[in-house]
């Protein structure tokens, strides 16, 4: 199968469910709310290291946040509820509560399940209630005046790791795919690409050689192992290449996220091939297939 | 005291020694490397929450760096030099090492202290050691090519919460005034300000009303407040006040950055008055006096 | 008539018809087709001084372009048909030609009249006539590949210098409240804010006491020279403000870019009026006012 | 000859003079002297059809700049004085005294000549001769406040038209060692890339098969040609190039751009030769030679 003349494996990306929350961050202007969603998605590409996945959904527009003022919103999630509670509560508390002229709003408000944030008790009880529209939210006096916060958070299982590779002939095709792709997948909804610059440069595999390592770097992936490793997924004409992994609401999300993803890598000059992540099924129960998006 | 016709408060800011260590992140464009050093960087405010403070201390044009590639030099920080390792390995593992075209080098090589970060064991057995300059590190196989590394990083005793108050007529005044500040601190070597943008909305005092509660909002600093607190530090004339919390190598760079950002903020119209933040000295053995600074 | 607490003025903008024609100009990635974009809008604030007016309307991803990569519709308008097809030749000749990457197109294919920009015979015949989806357009050999460029521009006659003032109790208050009306503005279809940034911080009446000069600021509007002038418009309480002057494919268009404008700036505390410009309607034939928007 | 392993190409830069000024725009914060600069920038890629060549030349920190204030230098530069005077009147004129919050200064005191640029009298003699340190400015009252402006600007004769080719194994590799180079030459002090992003990805020729069109595409330098031109200067493994202009306010300014230029683009892998732009002396009497940079 090709699209846009770049071979497209006949492969899938293999996902797994997980807990996703999300946070509607407002602003005075769309500048200081970047700013806040920027610091409480940081330190957080892969739960195997970071204490979970996050990254900025999508902008939001006055008229389409609680407050009338302009937004982010951002996803956060994590395998374990317990851990997406505990982080929750320091992203909003330490990254948004400090943050100039934000509030903060559940972006799940029809999910079945919730999520208390007591954050009002920072207040010292000077704090108090306060509808913002029909969502009852606190009010905490801050040093720039008064911090609005909504307390539940509505959660759904979703799906993380989707995924497709992006290779190129030579780094900086591959690079460019990859980037255009994460542009792409920023236009829809439900979705997070929560690697550096939503881009993946280093795939590890369960276990390694060194008896006290859990993972490490996946040889197969490797281009410059291509000659050196008996079973090498790298194509001939292959010099480098990225992943793209996707955290999503939805397996519907991530799939049109993939759809996205893959299209635009494609226009890219020096895009030769294009793949996508699996375990043989053993990870996860969602199986995304390339030839089922394009 | 005046400064741009701005009353300076006669107080100091009260600080206190912490770990700091300094990263190196260069990248095939200045733009690669931004996007690594953000992910670094991010969820570290405070280490009241996060598991330590960081921020992006300069970028660094080609000609500075150990590889010839533009770069970003961050710093990481917190009390305790085991928790410092920690957050080194993990951000470096999670969000550099990941990151598409980096390498990371040491900041502070002349340090007498070393931190081993061991990140060379991912390789799987495929690394090599590698020189860049004169310099030992580790080319490690990955999905985009190699990956080298420097696994040694320096540490000094540095300075945290270094801080000052920005106090406006009304609040886009204060933000305008803290914002400039940040701006100009950016300038100055060695120095973080690793809040939101730079900037802090939200004080905190030690204790609270709420039995469980280590920390909650400091109603002294609440414009909102200023009516019912008995001694609140809300000049009458001000409405809204943000804080400018600083990092820093040493004392000297802490001192050189609160001066410019005092500088800098005493120019926006409608900043009425500085301040800064201490406790008596119970908190911090260092001691930088406003009036020492212009 | 208040919104958001804020009194509105009962007034309206005089606005005036003007040839609108608009480009979409992409680029492999969204970077670099906004880089030509930026260039192609430069030095265009207002026709007074300036060869054009011109702006960015709004980013299109890569499925809402001719050719699937990500661009931007810029708006290029002139009162003058003539002038604005020479602008059109020296822009996209100029600023797109050269730049990384793009290719340009006509942003309103449905429009009854039409611009013919020659581009082609900068092929020196070696170009080629290609099909873009069911486009005609030419492909020019040049340096980085070929330059793809549909040569003929729907134009429409649209309605410049729609407009309202936003007031502040401080500079800063109402430069906020400009900014987030900018923001706003830049999600309504079909207009831009042709000013540096979007804001205007000067503006001008018809005439001067130097002979020699056309136009001269607009003491009316000037606060500090509120107590200096008989007939100042400057309500006592304000100490600053701005004008946002917008043009637009149509009135419609240019209406309902007022009224996201004017409902953002208003949420910001410390804006205490708006108002909007108009000559007595002796300038244009338009007239929006502002009771009509909220 | 070679760096990093790239061949450099044992030719030169041919360059010509032409009058150059430099404008400092300081702005309340950095944002806002950035949105005047850009503004005043655009549309001012090649003299050919803009007005003039135009570009940032560097940030100015507060402590650099005439007011105290963050700004930009800029740099205006045209082959005739006059064509150069009527663009720095409008310019500051119609881009930087309608921007918010700015104020303009000469960025070349010392300079022996000097332009008048007579902005006061927009003040309708509302105007004020005020002293910033020991400069002689104006005040003019707008609707923002007061603007603030020098009326004399220094000019030299500098150098334009230096210039250096990056040629890539592919597109994307040429197109970021372009824009690597331009990262490495924003550094350099004197020195503007004034294309779209820097960067030129189309060359001209003088003359055309059209007798109509005074310059056309350069054919010996287009890569999808090379096989149908006699005389094409790719060489066989160059599949994409792209060229970087320099103007700058003298040869070693130029000089210096290009060696930064070359060093940083050869450290993109894929980037497979370097040369340089020159008609065999006919156009200036500057020839900077590639082997004498680096």
């Amino acid at each position: 199968m090709e699209y846009n003349e770049v071979p497209i494996d006949d492969t899938y990306a293999e996902a797994f469910p997980a807990w996703i929350a999300r946070v509607i961050i407002t602003g005075a202007t769309r500048e200081f709310a970047l700013a806040a969603a920027v610091e409480a998605t940081g330190f957080a590409t892969s739960t195997i290291g970071c204490p979970c996945e996050a990254g900025i959904e999508t902008y939001l527009p006055g008229d389409m946040t609680p407050d009338g003022r302009p937004g982010y919103a951002i996803l956060i999630c994590n395998p374990s509820k317990k851990k997406l509670k505990e982080q929750l509560i320091e992203r909003i508390g330490e990254c948004v509560l400090t943050a100039p002229t934000t509030a903060a709003f559940d972006g799940i408000p029809g999910a079945d399940e919730k999520i208390p944030v007591k954050l009002h008790f920072f207040g010292d009880k000077f704090e108090s209630q306060v509808k913002v529209g029909d969502r009852d939210c606190w009010s905490i006096p801050i040093m720039e005046g008064d911090f609005v916060v909504e307390e539940e958070y509505g959660t759904v299982k979703g799906v993380a790791g989707g995924n497709f590779f992006v290779m190129g002939e030579n780094q900086m095709a591959a690079l460019m795919g990859a980037k255009v792709a994460v542009d792409a997948i920023a236009e829809v909804p439900g979705v997070i690409t929560p690697f550096p610059g939503g881009i993946v440069a280093s795939g590890s595999k369960v276990g390694s050689k060194y008896k006290f390592m859990n993972a490490s770097t996946n040889e197969a992936y490797c281009p410059t192992l291509r000659e050196q490793v008996p079973d090498s997924k790298v194509p001939e004409n292959v010099k480098s290449l990225y992943e793209i992994v996707i955290d999503g609401v939805d397996e519907e999300a991530v799939r049109n996220a993939m759809a996205a993803g893959v299209r635009a890598a494609t226009k890219i000059p020096g895009v030769v091939f294009i793949s996508a992540g699996n375990y043989g099924g053993t990870l996860g129960p969602v199986q995304i297939h390339l030839r089922d998006l394009i």
